[in-house]
């Protein structure tokens, strides 16, 4: 599957937390950078993430902001 | 100014387009990897971006996918 | 590849519009529902997209809101 | 009230599950497809969500994207 | 139509500045306080939006970041 | 820190309601109006978000729909 998504970012899971209902996910970009992803612990269970693995961090131009400062 | 958005990546602009009321920045992270953001005109300009510019990439965690495979 | 977003919809693309710098794809997903989307120029140049292209709508679940009445 | 944004699915909610903040609330859009939504308990409460009620699922454009293969 | 978003902040369009496929919509909500929209050109013309229209910006919980400084 | 989404819209705290892993904050922000905001649980603690603050919503305008009627 391809997707139309600007911004594919391949990284290493470093932690993986579960709540009630949404699990945040955090992902080793490398350069020092670690991205966090709030998802669905159900999302989580479907892909079998765990700390470890490789992954692709996913995000839509529009919901990307810029700061200067 | 601080943000509660988890993801706050540093980089340099690399290249911005103007559309009609829509703009692309494309924002240099580091490590080969470019981050592209769409944001209004306004923006653009009020924040004076351009080329060679020293910016943020901010991106709220629940705009942040998973892939694999 | 496989990502964590909850909704994925079969469909056709029906009409495919261009702007300066976003572009709408509209798709129909059966049963008399066309989705639209709003996505980058450059994202429909790289996926070469086209009426008649089988294509999956994909949705993360947070950007889905519930209405009724 | 009638809403700006594109996408205005009609189902029949499937499952509403509560978390300590946050709910999903599944809803059958027919042809076999089912969208999640990730929404706010206090929305489900004010709305009265429950199992078997006719809603509607809203999305706007610029949050979905499109995948092909 | 009721709808899950936490947020519907009522107002009156001063501005709707239309691109080749995506609109502005500036929407004063008072205390001094103008909200920017980013549509569709569709939905503005669905809608009929133009200068002096009361309306409601309508917002998800998910989609509100706080910041302090 | 400047940043580019549109809307910043200057209030206080008046409840931090706490999930597993998901937060919602709600800041009163003048002529009645309440905005709630779901953010990560880190978030709130990283700014020590607590009822008296002085914050600002921060909203892309691409995340605004507008409704009538």
């Amino acid at each position: 599957m391809r997707i139309s998504a600007r911004n594919q970012i391949k990284g290493k899971v470093v932690e993986v937390t579960k709540g009630a209902t949404t699990s945040h996910v955090r992902v080793d970009v490398g350069g020092g950078q670690v991205i966090t992803s709030s998802i669905t612990n159900e999302a989580v269970d479907e892909l079998g993430l765990k700390k470890g693995d490789n992954v692709i961090a996913v995000i839509k131009a529009s919901d990307v902001m810029i700061a200067v400062g």
